[in-house]
């Protein structure tokens, strides 16, 4: 019988259906998460509502208490739920806008689960995670983060050498490829890392796929079981954090400061983690570069360990002033990075061909489970690109874009500091291909896009990619993917935008 | 203490460094038969070793003898194994051929794992699946199966569409395309799907992959859990098994007789399987029809059962007498069916693009899954496809390619009249981009595949796609690939090939 401090502070709406299973192989912390939070979507919970404490549902479902702590930290530091001190945890009044696209969905699968055909708990996580935006899809506008210049690729370039391999297509070409890759393309990556970004390896480490989203989920899939702890940055790619949290892994946040990925907070908080996924040459999305002393450490962790590091080299094409930074992966000794890298920035997005570096020992597994996965990518899109790259197509196309994302980049500062004087403020960066725009304290950054795109700006709110809030909001502006004149008129209408904050 | 009878049968080299958890969340029975597998391919256990009985080995470790049972049954019938009716369990004198190219990489596995740093138990399944043959990335030869006849592709048509495109590149062409796939494609793909085979899907159900492989992925991801028993066709493609096991799932193998898919045996050993994968079209390898009866059976378990049906249509276009039979999937009421296609077969395999069509509650599940596996399909291929598919030449090359494949499938049964008498037995099949060639009863059909490779002949050995080795075997002849004249000079090397047999 519950006693009388239960009753008191009992929900207005019983929480039911949670269909806990101690045998189920889900951490029962983890089917409490799942189950609150499909009750959130489907608004069995509504917004504003207060849930128990964490003792008395604990005893309600006869479970330990911490089991409920870890439940409700989780929804917490993802927008679920909301605490006030000192008088308990409610359901987020507000659900975060990146949340909403899952709504629709999570009804259905919840219908479907009533009939009693339904998803896998992956499919659950992976149903509640998304990596885009909606307008992601869209023609460009300002300041669509990650998005490189389209109208200067080469068209005409690409197109001779498409044609030349088309006319008269070696049958190899069209039928089912080694599903690491064509082999010279992966040959041509081995000498251009290591020339340019300072990777050691062999052209039979380096795996084509399709992006580096591709990456993050063989990884996870080659390298983690459920439960494993996982270090990704705060703030860092929420699709990252995705891939891992739809394997079941466990996510453990660690700090960025300026030196990069707080490796002593990593320790402290998660000692053990399997893995560490970093982007030391522009953290994403700061734009921090880890120092070195970090990435020693980093390494050190790893090798005492014995953890992997995935390096994911997001845009470290771009470096307008001071030396590039080499990568990690070339200062690993004990086999333990992985090193990711796309053409998604470098060339086109709808490409979809990036490559990862493995260390030997793991190159086999990986290749098998490419091909388990999709058996692999189109080979002659991988052939065009090799010529294009032993033309010397690719590092001119490098150097045209970095001086003009250099200038693009000035644009933006410049127009920033005209149009947007007190209401942010934007940073010049020595590498990268979006700045952060800073907004005064106690601005809401979600509330501020909102505003923006009712004024035809695209940008991203910085707390979109931190666990918890951060002090000072912000607006990620992508400057490379429109022109200037669009970034002057799109600082204008942003002005416009915020202005009406106050 | 082991007592007497335990001492007397163990085996010659000792069992050990197996690792088993209670808690890794991974069940014992797998921890076993994976720890097993490994010592066996990296030679710890030599062939023809003889293990300890199960009962025995039970004591040893402590564990229950249906834990031990399970898993040497799983390597019995995966033929690392063989059992000896009487005299216990040996490790298979010979590895069959697939598993060989596991070696190396279980190998350095086994070494990085002694290092401390290792794979997942996802990652060791997938590392020990293999889905192509090696040839299977080179020039065409005679008799390679499931290879569409290239050289009569419209390459100038796809060149004139691809260059049309590629002309004055709509930017949203070359950004993040939508996950689910170019909308104008979705909707032609419907509407050839309704008219053609008969499903009944809207536009937004139909979700582009990367390929039929892809399809089994995302489909075990999001709908099985670890454990979850899944039917599968026996023989069949072991590239479904692969992706099955590959994922935590238990595989059920269903024979298949002449009418199909033998259901009341499914419901018999595994009647509450979650899925059941089957290809009902033209099934795989062995060419059988579903019957309709055979059909309602499977449509009336699964919506008993509440169980996922997965559908290959497989070669489905190729049927060269008597009616199409419609997808299975429009027979279906429920919602239970997921049905599969890809253009690998039709256009070419490196080109990557398949389809799903999915029940509409399952569509946001699938297009998230897909965002967070890899973002989704390259949009301008898919662009051309669409415009390819519009303009009516996907079904003007269906249509001479089906004729141009009656033609050769007559030319093999002749020839293989002619120069295979008393050594092989081909009948002519009414679909389907192969045919089987029955070899005596006795003849091991890996023994005539390695043959007919000395011959320069490629034909895989049925018995691959078996469980357990079949009565009579037989070896896989594609007759798409290649033209007449290169299959009357494969059936008289075949000839000579298997003429030495005797």
């Amino acid at each position: 019988m519950p006693n009388q401090s239960n009753q008191k502070i009992a929900p207005p709406v019983p929480i039911t259906d949670l269909d806990l299973d101690q045998n189920a192989g889900v951490p029962l912390y983890r089917q409490l998460y799942e189950g609150l939070r499909r009750s959130i979507l489907v608004g069995e919970l509504s917004p504003g509502v207060r849930l128990p404490s964490t003792r008395a549902l604990a005893a309600d479902l006869s479970i330990g208490r911490n089991t409920v702590v870890n439940a409700y930290e989780q929804l917490l530091a993802e927008g679920y739920l909301e605490g006030r001190t000192g008088s308990g945890t409610y359901v987020a009044a507000e659900l975060p806008d990146h949340l909403l696209r899952v709504r629709s969905d999570q009804r259905k699968s919840a219908k479907s689960r009533k009939a009693g055909r339904g998803l896998s708990s992956r499919g659950h996580l992976l149903a509640g995670t998304t990596v885009s935006e909606p307008h992601d899809f869209a023609i460009p506008r300002a300041f669509r983060a990650g998005l490189p210049a389209m109208e200067i690729f080469p068209f005409k370039t690409w197109s001779r050498l498409w044609n030349r391999r088309w006319r008269s297509p070696s049958l190899d070409l069209l039928g089912y490829g080694d599903p690491a890759g064509y082999r010279p393309l992966r040959e041509i990556i081995a000498s251009y890392l290591g020339a340019v970004r300072g990777v050691r390896c062999e052209a039979d480490q380096v795996i084509m796929i399709a992006g580096s989203q591709q990456a993050l989920d063989i990884v996870t899939r080659v390298l983690l079981n459920e439960g494993d702890v996982v270090w990704v940055e705060d703030p860092g790619y929420p699709g990252a954090r995705g891939a891992f949290q739809g394997a079941g892994a466990e996510v453990a946040p660690v700090p960025v400061d300026s030196q990069g990925l707080d490796i002593a907070t990593g320790i402290a908080r998660a000692p053990n983690a399997r893995l560490a996924y970093v982007t030391p040459s522009h953290q994403y999305p700061l734009g921090i570069t880890m120092t070195l002393s970090r990435r020693l450490e980093l390494l050190d962790w790893a090798a005492r360990n014995r953890s992997w590091v995935l390096e994911d080299d997001y845009d470290s094409e771009y470096r307008y002033a001071g030396l590039p930074i080499a990568a990690l992966q070339g200062l690993d000794e004990e086999d333990s990075v992985i090193y990711v890298g796309s053409f998604s920035k470098t060339l086109f997005p709808s490409l979809r061909i990036g490559y990862m570096v493995v260390p030997q020992g793991l190159v086999d597994t990986f290749v098998a489970a490419r091909e388990l996965i999709d058996r692999g990518s189109p080979s002659l899109e991988q052939a065009v690109l090799a010529d294009f790259m032993v033309e010397g197509h690719f590092e001119r196309h490098i150097r045209r874009t970095r001086s003009l994302y250099a200038e693009r980049q000035e644009a933006l500062v410049e127009s920033a500091e005209r149009d947007l004087r007190g209401l942010m403020e934007v940073r010049p960066s020595s590498s990268g291909m979006d700045l952060i725009g800073r907004l005064a304290k106690g601005v809401d950054d979600r509330l501020a896009q909102r505003l923006a795109a009712q004024h035809d700006v695209e940008a991203t709110p910085l707390s979109t990619y931190y666990f918890e809030p951060p002090e000072q909001g912000g607006l990620l502006l992508g400057f490379t993917g429109v022109d200037e004149a669009q970034i002057a008129a799109g600082t204008r209408r942003l002005a416009e935008a915020l202005s009406s904050l106050d």
